[in-house]
């Protein structure tokens, strides 16, 4: 058996993996999970904890999570979030301020859960509030102070997708949008949400990818960077 | 100059035409305006009027019923809904009910009002309710004692088609929701509104064509007239 | 290892759920099945048992059936329509009115069972109509009188979903239409059914999400509600 | 003004222009209208009628033909089929044979007319049937004696295109496709249509492209003929 | 455990299965596998070959195959086409005719192989000619004379789909050309070749359904049974 | 003649006309114009200017500007904004920030203006950078000090939308992503450049609705609102 | 009436414009025209002729040129083409080469005159062969010789788009693939010949936008001069 | 248990088989592996090594690769790649020559690599250029040299496939883009890459399929073998 030389794409892979997903200053290293083995994310995760006070993977399945706490003892898991770190929250916080994270039904959690843990990982303060669907409009009006009290908000849904337009419409925050996947039939793996959100009559919504709760807190996270690095 | 000659299939076309949006019992004979000329609209008409009390024409433009109505004197034209009718309302009502039709932008009002307008020409009782968008849900709350009101629900909007999901978790009547194609972009022409209707996480909402206010009408009056027929 | 606290998001999670499902009055109370463990499952029905006289869980795949069936002995299985309850029908009408629900293609089968079963659980009497598809439409026009005898109908249509249209011509009462995700290649998982319905000729056709049973039970449950109610 | 040479792609256009749209031996040369002037067609079509009995030009507006009758007297118009010929049917059948043109609805009667006038100029007996959509079964019923008579069967239909699964299921004889751009909303044009007829539980019907009823005609045509060849 | 009573929709179901993909006269009944248990199957193959002399399944996989073996001795498999019939070509032939099979790559044999064993099943002698895709087109053209042959052709063709084009324009005969959903990337499972096809510049082209190489053999049988009767 | 009495929906539309448009405080007063006659339009704005110190209205042509400024005196037009207001920047910042807007291909800039004008309404300093798409990247990174001195970018692109990738890699403020219909072909009127920018690979970005310039500016916005109010 | 000033961004606009549809060495400067007045378009041209020896403009209309030759006297216009220039081909070579221009159908020229026009305006010598579509197989084998005489090809092709696969399996030179608009139904405005030519069986195609002619000369300039410069 | 005869279609699958995937001088033989057992894989090396200095075949999992060394020893397999060669690099050029394969993001790399080791098997020099996604533009820049080497770039990216455009605006070689699935969500499977690179506004970028690292490879080996049989 004649394989390939491992080190002709070896050496550079390493040298520039993952970089791109981290934020410059004051957030946490990340490293994003899907198409690497558990030894690659390990060794990353390894030097990166070196020189960072707060390393964290995103998508990591259980038994992936089981490797790495195997190869790097000390991590700790997120199960619903699906993200492996190296700190656990509350952690000392750069930047203050909350980030309202809104969910619509319990299948949506993972992804709310991602974009909570990855804002408290930051090391902003987060009010959750899970299963407030639009089709029972109560239970989201019964829980208004809560929107209140955040500074921006993170409005996760699957489905209509309709969410994100009702919050929008109730606060003066700014609001960011996160479709999910699920659903079934004609939510063509999240495409009506996204769509929907898309075309919010809520004016100043931004919508990111299907099923990306950690973008929507990077996005949050830079929006309160930004209100505390100026004022 | 040789024309065909225009008998070949004028006369099947003739006997054979626009029954087949006719309900059988109890309801006004009605036409579907596109791809015909005012002289065939008006032609049909005249027929029918002589034998329905209630004859309507949909898709109406108000250039076409300035001509219908130099053919055929005393035809009544509902601006917004774009019909032509040979009655205005109230009818004399074969089966009682209440029909509420609620609308969530202005721009969807042509569509609101053709729903509204075919229910009024089936004889029934229409309440509506305009302007009550999610991204303002206050709005919509105030006036829940009119959905509260209806014995049946056509729930109008566009864009991201969130209002049906919300009216249907306030009330226990049965809902029909009618997309329309208001919207840019990613409207896609209303698919937004009709995919985020169809994935509602309402239970118990029937959903019809985009921009087809007089569909969602028919199936109203359907639902009523079951209803007096077997009471 | 280090686990995150469970019972951050458990608490919560649990007094909301699966609300969104029920209708207020008269019905069962209903559980999605997708994305719950069984444990979970068991536990809300157990719950719910003790409040409602009929409980019942959609989706339930015949494994997670088996271990519903240790935790919480007595409950009955719904094979074709992957239902669980804890009831069977008859069941005392609360409200009277028959559902007829008729079926292309014997691949359709788990859909219409759901709707049917769903209908039979809320109290209703079923007439089933199976395998009439639209290519030999002499089996439907020879079944013709099981249509009449029925106060609402579901029609239940994978592949070109035709069979609403056909049988939406046949009667007066309002017609319910289900496309279902069967067929390959250009059916694209339903899409074609559910264009097809969307479009139909027929006037007052109510459609719902592909393979969405449940929902159109839930539809003509509520039109028959309303019927008593009133009358 | 220094306009380019039209001499450099004129000559060769001119030789090689519209005749793949003809089909070799015992049947019209054809051209398509769309993209050329009323004077190019006139010169393609005066220099075609010195070889051929019968020459065929498709997709005229009237105001096209008006000019073209100006420069070549005597052609005939087929208005609705938008067809511009040399001769009127009858024709000397080459092959015989009727092929029965089937319409759901009278808004596709232009492209059933395409399909029936080009099979005529071919030189076949053309059986319509016009207005006889699947809302309305009774009425195909009542004229299944027509379709009986037919040799291969076009069957055109827009909005669900349901029409060819039920004629499929009524007859022997091979049947040809042809869904048209008549709808709106979630017809998309005619994709709603298509999609119907090649998901068909009809086995054995072949389809076209949308709006192709001259393309289902030579498909009529072709299995004719080679019927004739070999008996 | 309490199961559903099995007999509720067993008989009706049993009683009407699988007729819709048979043709009245003169050719094999078929049942469709996929949504069946071998036994299902099994026993309707038995009910079946005591009444006609050729019963046929389609969509079979070698692990059904073999259970279906051992449920009824006697069956014979064709591999690459996933058919299992009661009988083997050369089948007496009710009405004479070639049908020609085309395929464009090695990787869309099983549905060719689906178009030829059904013909073949029907009784009339097929000729196959595979690997003969557009980028060699010498291969295709060396071999014109099998197309010559032919008096019905079938061209079966992923990815581009171009092959059907360039066949129906090197013969008279009538052809039908069937996408497969071999390809990748935007092949998009087969919507890269069925648009293809639709779009043929060649007149008179019927399609199918990606990979229906059964469908496309049904209609050749229609078109080969309808000249045999007629002549 | 007999038209429908406008007085039925007038009221109630009037009253609650384009206040969703509108942000509660601090924000100028906001009319969307399309599917509104010049003369409503001016009538809004008339009652709207007693009351707010600015009052816009988006995607105004020309020809409707002409009118609205017979009625209303002194309104401001901006061309390549289509935006037309009551007052003209620079206006007192209730809120101070600068927001970047950068645009990629001059054909963009309709929606980049949109924007710019919007938050210049809204009291804020606009930075713009037009002509910068990714296919000279250097003109981009020439004007780098530009972008750094902007708290909030807005990154507008048709064609492929790829400049906001690059953008948002080069900065630490929060960006907001707005693709735009330019384009032809595979653009799809914008699905191109929005899928791209919901792709993007850089961490945090908000994208909005297509064409979407107004939109944008809200959210842009309500992110500086939200830092000022918080500070 | 109050403009505002065209001052503010029309700087800027100008210094930039146009120079990204350039390419730095050895060819024309290139204006596109969409989008741009008759005005704009002349003022650039002439800035550009002072320091260009070729200057060209695509997509201009007829009308549109006329307006230009009133501004700018001396320029050339290629009606096919719709190429408005400074120059008329032959232009002396900077890179020998032959590039070979093939069209399907006569209405695919305007898109093929694009590619050949721009390709002799960057100086190199261009083949045309038109109307050789896959139909009709034989006009295309017949111009071989045509083909073995390019040193790269470009394949222009509407509704399937298969040719450039045939092309591409004849020749050794590398060839580039250009689908057209042209087309009706399920053509979706070119994405199945896009999709097809995307999908093409024969190794070594590059594809283009629809339409985008221009696009595939400026590829095989590129293909050429590098040949030249390396060589 | 009785088996079709394998030898039917056997022989002729054989002699035929992917001859279409070879270009016809100094270039490997190829091999498609996908649909292919390792027998037959195997077997197709071993006739074909006799013959060509190199054969390769393309897509071949790790499993599969070590059936295959088995079967035939002394098989090179180039991981990352999934590519089986009977030669190793560097290889004799036939034609000199240096192509650059860029790719985005690590993710990618097997389709980089597929395109990398296919050229490198052509008898070309590669150079590698990883991870350089223009989130982070600077990494690309400061590599900048790489691509000035190159005679022709191949550029990889999923997710918004931006990368493309900006190589190709700093560079004077031709480029070929590569679209590969890596993505989620609205990715769906490539499509946003795809469309991004045709629409690409940098001037003179050919497309391929995505995933086709291979047809990008052959597309730059035809253009550099062109430059040098001219020169």
């Amino acid at each position: 058996m004649a394989f390939e030389p491992v080190t002709r794409d070896g050496e550079t892979e390493f040298a520039r993996i993952d970089h791109h997903r981290s934020l410059r200053t004051g957030f946490p290293e990340v490293i994003w999970g899907p198409g690497k083995t558990p030894e690659q994310i390990g060794q990353i995760m390894q030097v990166m904890r070196d020189r960072h006070p707060v390393v964290m993977a995103t998508r990591i399945d259980p038994e992936v999570y089981l490797q790495l706490d195997e190869l790097l003892p000390g991590l700790v898991y997120y199960r619903s979030a699906r993200i492996c770190a190296t700190a656990i929250p509350p952690i000392e916080p750069e930047y203050p301020g909350t980030i309202g994270v809104v969910c619509a039904g319990t299948a949506d959690l993972p992804v709310a859960e991602e974009a909570a843990v990855t804002a408290e990982l930051c090391g902003f303060r987060v009010q959750r509030l899970w299963d407030v669907g639009v089709a029972g409009i109560h239970r989201l009006l019964a829980n208004r102070h809560i929107l209140m009290e955040s500074d921006v908000l993170i409005v996760v849904a699957g489905m209509e997708g309709a969410l994100p337009s009702v919050v929008a419409g109730l606060v003066e925050a700014p609001a960011i949008a996160v479709p999910t996947s699920i659903g079934y039939g004609a939510s063509f793996n999240g495409l009506a949400a996204l769509l929907g959100m898309l075309n919010s009559c809520a004016a100043g919504l931004g919508v990111v990818n299907i099923d990306n709760g950690f973008g929507a807190a990077m996005l949050a996270a830079k929006i309160l960077r930004t209100r505390n690095q100026v004022a």
